[in-house]
């Protein structure tokens, strides 16, 4: 493009003199994406009248976001959490008909190739002595149960921490497990009882937390991803109802229809028992 | 804030559900800036309907970005600059009435404490064969000359380096001084004709500029601070008229008033001769 006016910067057509440099030949997808992020980052500057000192804050707190990261830590992912950013792109890439199970967040503690247990068996290897029976049914959306579904579990031990952030103190893979469905598309395990945690809070993430009077707490959960062919897989948890923190998970990774029953046994084989059903959205076409 | 319905994260809600955690004994502006940042960093999302993958590509890159940074590089300020940010927010804090000179980007080669020098005085302390008298006044916005008006200048040697980029192989301060005018508010010292150089591109900054199409030169420039008590304080550059990335400054830094021209001169002491003239704004009140 060559204007017939140079086009330069000025305040008013700061989104257009960005945007017209775009080379012709830049794949289109990344254009738009950029001339749509700069279109409302310029908005939101001039919405709050950054001033310089805010700006000079702002780099700063980017820079030390980036270097709080390493193999281990990743602050850019706990400042999109904790921003909502996270779970809002993860609600536009999985939006399903109402009646199906719901997504929400990962989180960083996934684990590829843990061991696949019988229905029934118990995940937790080491501690745990809130015992709590997981079971369900998986089912198509018209309530026929599906066989063949893997579900893949993992939840916190009893202080809050998976094996992964213990490695040494808690055996490899402990309350962690897959599991695959028969003809009944019935599932079960045995775990503990999960409990609330707060995400890493020592970093740049943790102290604007603060300064927004915020707490660093998550609900308690058990991590779900629940796959079978022909369906969507959904990648979910599902919350212990009564938790503290249920409306004010830092990462707002809590859905209505994820919180379940876990009710107290008396004299059974778990003290307690969670009860959740899965139902599964069949991939178009 | 207690909602009679816990305020769930859904996607048409992602804004309250994020805002409303904000706790009441927040810093006013700081609870301001970060509403209207989750407003529009929500929006822009929604608007591109990011995908997954693009998500997880931003992380990397913020998260490269924030590794690149060390003493003598800041690259999130270079992703400001590319964006035009830097120049957006310089431009909302420095609205000056119509015939005041306008400010630009300050840049990260400004040095404190560079040598006063006597009007006329040459800056160049090695090399530059195209010498270039730089010369104006300094006036209000009703043509009235101003005295004392203190004027930093610093520009880049004949191979686009600044003196602080190759300490060892240019003398400090070359290229750099500070004068200070008589009472008929005239400048004058003699440098070298600046040229044309690229912002550093072998970070992400870089990648990110070559993936968009866009080079990272700027055009040819002199840096100038000029304070005077009473006055707004001015941090511009004047640009040498005719060059290559007038149209096309990586950073956005050009200002159509702030192009100066630069006249060779036949047979006289410079080569060159750029003239430009100073109008400073009183501070108000």
């Amino acid at each position: 493009m060559t204007p017939a006016q140079p086009d330069y910067f000025t305040e008013a057509r700061s989104v257009e003199a960005v945007n017209g440099r775009i080379g012709h030949a830049t794949d289109p997808r990344l254009a738009h994406v950029m001339q749509r992020l700069v279109a409302h980052l310029h908005a939101f500057i001039k919405d709050v009248a950054l001033t310089q000192a805010e700006w000079e804050a702002a780099i700063g707190f980017l820079t030390r976001t980036g270097q709080m990261c390493d193999g281990n830590r990743q602050e850019f992912i706990l400042l999109s959490d904790v921003l909502g950013v996270s779970m809002l792109v993860d609600a536009i890439n999985n939006r399903r008909p109402a009646g199906a199970t719901e997504n929400t967040v990962l989180g960083p503690f996934h684990v590829e190739g843990a061991p696949e247990y019988p229905m029934g068996a118990n995940i937790t290897l080491a501690g745990g002595a809130e015992t709590c029976l997981f079971e369900g049914r998986v089912t198509d959306l018209d309530g026929q149960p599906l066989e063949g579904v893997r579900i893949d579990v993992w939840s916190d031990n009893e202080d809050g921490f998976y094996d992964v952030q213990q490695p040494g103190v808690q055996p490899q893979h402990n309350n962690r497990g897959v599991f695959v469905t028969g003809p009944d598309g019935h599932y079960s395990f045995q775990g503990i009882k999960p409990v609330s945690y707060p995400i890493p809070a020592d970093g740049p993430v943790g102290q604007l937390l603060a300064r927004l009077g915020r707490h660093p707490w998550r609900p308690a959960h058990m991590h779900f991803i629940v796959t079978c062919a022909g369906f969507e897989t959904v990648v979910t948890h599902t919350f212990v109802a009564g938790d503290d923190y249920l409306t004010s998970d830092a990462v707002f990774g809590v859905k209505e229809t994820l919180v379940a029953a876990c009710d107290q046994v008396a004299g059974g084989a778990t003290k307690w028992r969670s009860r959740f059903d899965f139902v599964l959205n069949r991939v178009a076409g």
